[in-house]
């Protein structure tokens, strides 16, 4: 699937000048420009939505949260893959919200990623450089005077709303956007740390590490502070088929108005939710993480210690009951430590790594049961 | 030695006001503030400079070029340490520059980074909750109801001149501000990698790291895109007492200005100088660590090997002339692959890791002979 667009509009003509001294290497390229708002997108089940790079499908809005509806804007784990000759790559868009946070940069929050298919099969990241401001522009100058045909991932940002995005390749050559139903996904609900803080760059988040180490598709249903196990995302998420449901949603839940009663409850109404229609759908409860002080402040090491404790229970309760597909990723496992947090909550691209190979472990061992 | 001051002035003030809801958990506690400019500060020589957070002594700023005194104000590896009894600490300070880059955070350009000597005589992470505008402030609430007296650490930002810093405890509780000279430092010359880039926070940066597991106090010299192995910088740093050199600046020579062969005369160079002072000290060289896209992109595999063929072929000279006590940490060793760089140049958090494991490694062997 190829679409063309030969717009000449001003803004098309700005970013060109904007580029022209980034790409001086190669005496004024001329690119052919791609709207990316209407091409396949891996990682959002409804392709045909008001914003292009949502998550949700638009009917979502009426039923969820407004914070879920407008974190849900965010593309986290929402991915274009592409095959082309060019050498010269060029991504420019706009985001609604804030470009950084304080404890996540740029590169993380509004940041776009780029992965090359190697030789071996692997993604392999590719270097790009980028420019921040009114407009957002990446610029990826490859190795490939042999113009061999190559595969791109390009992953869109984890925290930034995505308005209007383009790509652009040197004029003899064309991308052919890629589409492929491919198998089941695992569906990960969760947190924060689910839709990506604080990697430094969208492809080291943990549930895209985790897509590229398995080669499994993965939906990405991450809603920073709002992962709550809610009836209405279950109702929704259950709708789909899956390979697997991950429910990683724990560290949400401490905070005054939930708390590890109300995480056992609904964790056991999530299981009969999924199990309704999915009996046999392998289900992963993961544990809260930890905390970055728990070691000095003892609050925080009881607040995830009940949190864990309740999660623990629901599992030993669901499977005294006969479930045969139900997984726990334990804090252990993940084995985060004070090292591996940037402020004490999220996980820096070194926990990132971590949770990546402790499910890595846990889905091998489960799909190779 | 113990600094109390009891200034009432509006910025204090205002400050107070800004943390009465941040730490509303505590009916208003009243604050005693000190002023940190002028307090005993770890991983800088000379304690009398013009701005009290910088790295260089005033003299040298007629010595090095424009870039790199600009660069020295940054205080990359500086560190107050100090015992409290109190379990609320405030610490509010103003920065000159930038506080954040695309590619790294606030938390890790201007923010700060406190540890607490725990049980074990190890340095935990503590967590703060920060606030950055115009004042940068740090809020840490600490489980410290026997009112135990315990030893803390900060380290100041990576990569912002701090003008001014101040800190506040709760009034029934002062701070002691420790000044111990230590053993020898171990001397590190390098570039924006050890000054920090791209560290979540100050504390995950690989030379604080290494001091951590070491306990050796350490001397930070990175200059971002400036580790140039510069006579006037050499000439400063032979003048030091030191456990061990490190010249880790491969980094910087990946420019036409400067390139392999310069790199291998400036190493040479390097090590006459500080063996004209200290004979039997260890020099370790390190290699480029590599570019996160090396992979894919063939010019900068081909910048990096011949940059480090370089380094070796002047380790191997020197070893060869006699050198008992030079040390070479190569590319291997240190072991980044693509996932450990946020832009292909800069370490994230886990790239940070294997930086300090790696240098752990060869100076616990170097120690320990």
């Amino acid at each position: 699937m190829v679409v063309r667009i030969r717009k000449r509009n001003f803004f098309n003509l700005l970013i060109a000048l904007l580029f022209l001294s980034a790409t001086s290497a190669q005496e004024s390229t001329d690119y052919i420009w791609y709207d990316l708002a209407k091409v396949y997108k891996y990682g959002k089940v409804s392709q045909n939505t008001q914003n292009p790079f949502q998550r949700f499908p638009d009917t979502m809005q009426k039923a969820v949260r407004p914070e879920v509806w407008s974190l849900s804007l965010n593309p986290a784990g929402v991915t274009i893959k592409f095959k082309t000759q060019a050498d010269q790559i060029i991504i420019k868009y706009k985001v609604k919200g804030k470009l950084a946070f304080p404890h996540m940069p740029a590169t993380g929050v509004s940041g776009i990623d780029l992965y090359l298919k190697n030789k071996m099969d692997k993604w392999q990241w590719v270097k790009g450089t980028y420019h921040f401001s009114d407009t957002i522009s990446y610029n990826y100058q490859l190795d490939n005077s042999s113009g061999k045909l190559k595969e791109f991932m390009l992953y869109l940002p984890l925290y930034a709303t995505v308005e209007g995005m383009q790509i652009g390749v040197s004029q003899s050559n064309g991308i052919n956007i890629q589409k492929s139903e491919g198998s089941l996904p695992m569906i990960i609900y969760g947190t924060s740390i689910t839709q990506g803080a604080c990697a430094s760059r969208p492809g080291n988040a943990w549930t895209n590490k985790l897509g590229r180490k398995t080669g499994i598709p993965i939906l990405n249903f991450g809603f920073s502070g709002n992962g709550w196990l809610e009836p209405e995302i279950l109702e929704y998420l259950v709708q789909q088929q899956a390979r697997a449901y991950i429910l990683d949603c724990l560290a949400n839940f401490d905070r005054p108005s939930l708390g590890p009663d109300e995480a056992y409850k609904r964790l056991i109404y999530s299981v009969a939710k999924i199990r309704a229609i999915h009996p046999n759908t392998p289900i992963i409860f993961t544990d809260h993480a930890g905390y970055g002080d728990a070691d000095i402040y003892s609050p925080r090491k009881h607040a995830v210690d009940r949190l864990n404790k309740a999660n623990h229970k629901a599992y030993e309760l669901l499977l005294a009951k006969g479930d045969q597909n139900l997984y726990l990723l334990t804090q252990q496992q993940i084995g985060l430590q004070s090292r591996d947090f940037v402020d004490g909550l999220h996980p820096t691209d070194g926990g990132m790594e971590k949770y990546a190979a402790a499910y890595f472990n846990l889905v091998s061992e489960i799909f190779n049961k």
